[in-house]
C-alpha cells in the first residue's frame, strides 16, 4: 500500500491543549483540587482505568484519592463524598451491580461534584440544548457528559466544526453517522451533533434514527426520526456521511471499510478496535482512540463545577465568551 | 421567512487580510510597484473595472497606470511595457478583438509581469500540479490565474481547505461542483481543486466531465473523466457536494436553488447574479461575488512576480514555507 492521503491522528495530539487548559487552570486556583474516584467491582479494567485516572490527575496539578468499596457500602460512602467539603469531583467506575441500581448510584452523585457530567440535570439541559445552568443570566455553563463532550473537542480539532458559521450552528450542512446509541454516550452525543446543526444517523442492533434540527435548523432543538425503508439502510448512508464514529464494545466487529467513503474523518471511541488497518487507506482523518482526550476533558469539568460554584457564592463573575460551541 | 441558519460573507470581508498582507509586502520594497493596465475596447465595464483597479492600487501602495491604445497598436505597446523596466506588472482588459488574436495578445505579455497569471507557463504548471518554477530549488512560486487562486483562498477563509490533512490533500473527501468550464477561470479552477485533493463535478452547456487524482489521491495530478449516464445529472450530483461555484455571465441564468443541500458553502464569481435570494435560506456559507479579493489576489501576484525577479538576481531567498496551499 502506498502511503495514505489522510492522516491518523492519536488522542494524545488532541489531548495536549486540553491538558495544558486544565493545568493552567488549576493553578490560578488557591488550593489544589481533590478528585474521587469510587471502585467497587473486581474488574480489572476499572482498576487499570482508576490508575490512569491517578496518573493524569497528579500529572496535571489535581489530588486524586482511590476509595476502594464494597458494593453495598458505596451508597453511604456517595453520601459521605458529597458532604465532604474536601471533595470536588466525584467519579464511581462503573459497572457496579450491572442493573438499574448503577442508575440510581449515578443520580446519587451531587450535580456539583459530577465531573462526569451523569446527572439528569445535566442530560436534561443536554437534550433540550440548554446551554447554561442559570438563565438568563447564562453565567454558569451547562455539564456535559465527558465522552460527547471529548467528541465535539475532537470534532473542533479535525477543523469538522467550521468557525465561520453562527456559534451553534457550525456542524450545518455535515452527516454524521454513530454506531452506539447507547445512554451514556451515543443518544446523547448524537443530540449534542444535532443540536450544533449536523444531520446524525443514529445506529444500534434494532434501527437507524436520525437526529436534526430540520434541514434548515428552524427548529431550537434535534428531534428524532426513525428512518425506514429502502434508502435508510448502513449501506446506502454510511458512504454519504462526512463523519462516522463507531463506539460498539466487541473485539469481534468491525466497521465495513468499503462502506467509508474516501476522505471521510473516522473516530472510535470504544476500547475495542472497530476498523480494521484497511481503513488508514480511506479516512481522511483517523483517530483510532479517545481516551486521554476523555480524561483531559473530565479534568475540565472539575474546573467548571468549580467555577459555577465559585459563581453562585459570588467569588467570581462568569464569563460570557461563546468561542467553543457547546462547551 | 425566518433568520437563515447560514451566514453571506462578502468578497471585501474576504479580501481585508489580503490587502494588509499586500500593503505590508509593498513597504519593504525599497520602491513602488508599478502595474499597467491596457484599455484597447470600447466597453464602458471594462473602463469601471480599469478605474476600480486603479483605486484599489493606489490605496493600497502601488503606481496605476491605465494606457488607452487602438486595438492595432495594442501589440506594440506591450512589447514597449515587457521591456519597460519602470514596470513590473501588466494586464489587458479582454477582449480586444474577441477572438483567438485575444489569446496571441495574452502569450505576448512577459511571464515576469504577467499579474493575472494567465500564460501559457503558469497554466501548464497549476494544470501539472507543478508549483515552483525553478525545481528542485524550489524558491520561486508558480504563479496562479488570479480568479482561480482567489478561489483557493476564498474556499480556505471559509474552511472549506481542511489544515489538518497534509499540504497539497486538505480538499481530500470534498465534492465540488463548478458551473463554467473556460479556459481563463471553470477548467484552471476545476484542475487546481481537484490537485487539492476535491472531487470536482465541471458543468458547461454540453456535459458534465469529473476532475479528480483518484478517490484515493494515489494520483500526482488529476484527471478528467466524461460522466455519462442517468446517475451523472445535474439533478442528481448538486444535492451530493459540499460546495457549489458558479460563473455564467448571463443575468437569466440562476442556478435551481433546490438542487442546494442545505448546508453546502455556495460561491458566484460571475458578475451576474446566478442564484435568487432563496439560496440564502438553504446556503451554509453563501458568497456573492468574488471581485474584491480577485483584485486584491491580483497585486499579491504582483508581489510575487517581484520576488521571483528578486530571487534570480540574487537579492533575496526564496521562503521554504508551505503553509498555504495552492499559491
Amino acid at each position: 500500500m502506498s502511503k495514505p492521503a489522510g492522516r491518523t491522528i492519536l488522542a494524545s495530539t488532541i489531548a495536549k491543549p486540553f491538558q495544558e487548559e486544565v493545568t493552567k487552570g488549576v493553578k490560578l486556583l488557591n488550593f489544589v483540587p481533590k478528585l474521587v474516584g469510587f471502585l467497587a467491582n473486581e474488574d480489572p479494567a476499572a482498576k487499570m482505568y482508576a490508575n490512569w485516572t491517578a496518573k493524569t490527575c497528579e500529572s496535571l496539578g489535581f489530588k486524586y484519592e482511590l476509595i476502594e468499596v464494597g458494593k453495598n457500602n458505596l451508597e453511604t460512602e456517595l453520601i459521605k463524598a458529597n458532604k465532604d467539603d474536601d471533595v470536588n469531583g466525584i467519579m464511581v467506575y462503573f459497572p457496579v451491580f450491572g442493573d438499574n441500581q448503577d442508575q440510581y448510584l449515578q443520580q446519587l452523585i451531587s450535580p456539583e461534584k459530577d465531573v462526569e457530567g451523569l446527572n439528569f440535570l445535566y442530560y436534561h439541559n443536554l437534550y433540550h440544548n440548554v446551554r447554561f445552568l442559570d438563565p438568563p443570566h447564562n453565567q454558569q455553563k451547562s455539564i456535559l457528559p465527558c465522552t460527547p463532550l471529548a467528541m465535539v473537542k475532537i470534532l473542533e480539532y479535525l477543523s469538522v466544526y467550521n468557525n465561520i458559521l453562527h456559534y451553534g450552528n457550525r456542524l450545518y450542512g455535515k452527516k454524521v453517522l454513530i454506531v452506539n446509541r447507547s445512554e451514556i454516550v451515543g443518544r446523547p452525543l448524537a443530540a449534542l451533533l444535532a443540536n450544533d446543526g449536523a444531520t446524525v444517523y443514529s445506529v444500534d442492533i434494532h434501527n437507524i434514527q436520525q437526529f436534526t434540527r430540520g434541514d434548515d435548523l428552524s427548529e431550537q432543538r434535534h428531534k428524532v426520526v426513525d428512518l425506514k425503508g429502502d434508502e435508510y439502510t448502513l449501506e446506502k448512508l454510511a458512504p454519504q456521511c462526512d463523519v462516522i464514529i463507531t463506539g460498539v464494545p466487541s473485539e469481534s466487529y468491525k466497521f465495513p471499510s468499503e462502506l467509508v467513503r474516501h476522505g471521510t474523518v473516522v473516530i472510535n471511541f470504544a476500547s475495542a478496535k472497530n476498523f480494521t488497518d484497511e481503513i488508514k487507506s480511506r479516512a481522511g482523518l483517523y483517530v483510532p482512540s479517545i481516551g486521554k482526550v476523555t480524561i483531559a476533558i473530565l479534568l475540565r469539568n472539575l474546573l467548571r463545577l468549580i467555577h459555577n460554584k465559585q459563581i453562585r457564592q459570588g467569588e467570581i463573575t462568569g464569563e460570557e465568551e461563546q468561542e467553543t460551541p457547546s462547551s
